[in-house]
């Protein structure tokens, strides 16, 4: 299967001039259709083409975007709403043109609710604004995509990141969102009660939608208390398999991990070349406990066996935030330090994942695969969510090897919908994955279309995305 | 607004009998038509009017309930499905004749993959059956709605209960679905991967539908380890205020607790009277912490510190599980007792929910208004979520006081809708809340009917629940 489905789509040329006219008189300056912040706003960080739309509108209220829906509407013009372009499959293209509906300037904390561990922001709010925020409140929000997404964009496409092993993804983390709807409508999905049963739950409908069903603009997060204590641990193993067993056998424990990542060999050499570190050139997982002091202290103790039961080395902790940091440098900085490995290659993020009885098996399998095809591809993993990315080093000028990554691709997406697991754990499918959808979920996808086309009948909000053939 | 909207809908009369003489060529003693086995199918254990269906079908695997659907479907006939009958808002009623699916013969456990945290189940299954199934394998399924109801009931009704506060709700725990939907088609929602950004949460979708999208056959759910310790603690306060705040506080500090359920004055009463107990009249919380040895201390001195500075006394602690059975026996027998203090009454269990900050206020307007009103109404609250019943005890004979009830129920559902929460929080909308999902909801109850018609437009999956005016 090709590597995403991005062709471009038939274009309602009348339908989206006459609606630029309109918005521009409406929205003057905020709406600009200048080629550079067109094509800032088709960005995909990855290898798919870049199909900008026809302009772009700066937003400040839900009021505005009902306004731009209403008019897109009337004139059939296809809508892509933006945060701050962080996705990687492609989500934010205009295959058919349209109107990119910036986001970034709905950007304030509307309300911190303490005694509820709750908060209501709006779209354009980034999580590490949102932490900076809550920083004297005792709280924090958790969520953490390594980029510095915005909370909308992480809603939209069902983010979530290194904390999630312990704090879930923003599937657990979203209570309600303000939306627009294809019709026009502006919707609260919930209210803030901490559960309800009250009829279809369209929040976690929009979570992960990619913006085919509607436009978020405010997002009611669920908070966390900071905890007491925080300490990392660096930890060597003489394989995956053994890397892979330790997490199963402490979250079976009933450790509460609150991070567990893992790099492979291939990619501590390239940390330890682009830092100017020295690891051991082995796979590593690096941890995270979160607790009292001295609940701490105990899941370090249970962990430590554990680790050391699978022949877990070379154990370095840190406590002192800088001490983690510097800890932790080696992981943050893996995706530079990966793409050093090929000067001018382009990095594509594969992101399957499975269940974690089934995560040794995939990633020594995909390492095998990577090996037999003379593919430079270093693997990362959230592992306490059996979710991995391969990234794979390509020379996008070489079409020979673009085949060859297609052809890996696919087996590496088939390996793991058939270990029982999914395509995509995090990223989205954007139109980097439309072609595995169906695969993934069958007759499922064709209950997805008759959502779509309900809810969407003139397929205006983001088409060509998630939904194949549609 | 009236109790329940459970008016008789109109019948196919024709379609029914034909569905019916083919069902019964194909199903034969499988397929029942006496009448108490269809009043017991059309069961609802509250006050709702009993509408029975035509026939009820015992199934055995998602193929049969196919072929039942495709020929419910060609005949336009009503499908209900059924598990156990412990519905409280007439889920069960057939206000338009039609099939009761009652899968309570698929109760076959299909896998449990420790590994993984996760297993496999049949809708028929029991969640204590589960439970008797996983006892050695130190694992357990901790939602616990009171009834022993089918997962496939507890997932269509996004059941809760009292370990909610820790381990989340059945939108949390339920990882997979296969359902029959009304297409015909057999739909497997997700993979047993933990996380997925793969299109739209068709699981989340299902949970909490009430069978008006699909029937529910398998069910993948998350387990968790049987905690190493496990200890009660049943507190008395000074008033409710004062309960509330120390849940709030504890939830606040990041104490895990497990459970945590606040039994008003008058409860205490009942089921003092009930069960021959001598507990304080007062204002009562019954805790669970679980954890290891240590952690569970360290829990227990954290929440004492809390509950005594809100006046917290008469604090009677248990370890072993005979003595925590006895500790929370009061609390088990609630319902009954609660009864007790009107015999012949009918209960009726409200279900508000609302953001645990404005709980104590919910709860003292609640208790006022029934003093008022000189209604028999005590007050049960799973409070770390925020979730009371206020079970009204009703003459069913009595006209006036039905009115004067409705009248009550009308101001509880718009004072907690008011206080940002939810008419419920785990019964359900069935028929009995149809009336104010509109109010809670707002246009996303549009969305919801667009939903509804794009995926059953011929409304043969459980008619005239969940959603109004369709």
């Amino acid at each position: 299967m090709a590597l995403a489905d991005a062709k471009p789509m038939e274009r309602n040329e009348a339908g989206i001039q006459t609606a630029i006219s309109i918005l521009k008189q409406r929205f003057s300056e905020r709406l600009q259709t200048g080629k550079d912040i067109r094509e800032q706003h088709g960005h995909t960080i990855t290898y798919i083409p870049n199909q900008p739309p026809d302009a772009v509108i700066f937003v400040k209220t839900t009021h505005e975007v009902q306004e731009i829906v209403k008019i897109c509407l009337e004139y059939e013009v296809p809508i892509i709403p933006f945060g701050v372009g962080t996705s990687l499959e492609g989500g934010l293209n205009a295959p058919a043109g349209g109107i990119s509906i910036d986001l970034s300037q709905m950007n304030k904390v509307l309300e911190v609710n303490p005694e509820d561990l709750d908060c209501t922001v709006e779209a354009g709010v980034t999580r590490e604004d949102l932490n900076t925020y809550l920083r004297d409140s005792g709280l924090f929000f958790p969520i953490d995509p390594g980029a510095n997404a915005t909370l909308g964009g992480m809603a939209a496409t069902r983010a979530s990141g290194t904390n999630a092993v312990r704090y879930g993804t923003m599937r657990e983390n979203v209570i309600s969102l303000t939306a627009v709807m294809p019709n026009g409508e502006i919707i609260k999905t919930a209210s803030r009660a901490k559960k309800s049963a009250a009829g279809y739950d369209l929040t976690r409908l929009l979570v992960g939608s990619e913006g085919t069903l509607g436009i978020i603009t405010e997002i009611t997060l669920r908070l966390h208390g900071i905890p007491e204590q925080i300490s990392s641990a660096v930890v060597t193993f003489p394989s995956v398999e053994a890397a892979c067993n330790t997490t199963i056998l402490a979250i079976q424990s009933g450790i509460p991990i609150a991070r567990i990542e893992l790099l492979d060999a291939l990619y501590m050499k390239a940390v330890n070349d682009y830092s100017n570190l020295n690891y051991t050139q082995a796979p590593t997982l690096f941890t995270e406990f979160h607790g009292s002091k001295q609940y701490v202290s105990e899941q370090i103790a249970s962990f430590s066996d554990i680790a050391q039961e699978f022949g877990g080395a070379d154990f370095q902790w840190a406590e002192k935030q800088e001490d983690r940091n510097r800890l932790w440098k080696a992981r943050h900085n893996a995706f530079y330090a990966g793409l050093n490995l090929r000067p001018g290659a382009k990095g594509i993020a594969t992101d399957v994942c499975v269940p974690i009885s089934k995560l040794a098996d995939c990633v020594i399998e995909t390492q095998q695969d990577i090996e037999e095809n003379n593919l430079i591809a270093p693997i990362l993993g959230h592992v306490g969510d059996g979710n991995f990315h391969a990234a794979v080093l390509i020379d996008m000028e070489n079409p020979k090897e673009i085949e060859q990554v297609e052809a890996f691709i696919d087996r590496l997406h088939k390996r793991a919908i058939k270990m029982n697991g999914t395509c995509t754990g995090e990223h989205g499918i954007g139109q980097g994955k439309k072609n595995y959808l169906k695969l993934e979920h069958g007759a499922g996808c064709d209950i997805m279309r008759m959502i779509k086309q309900a809810i969407d009948p003139k397929n205006i909000f983001n088409p060509g995305k998630v939904i194949p053939d549609f």
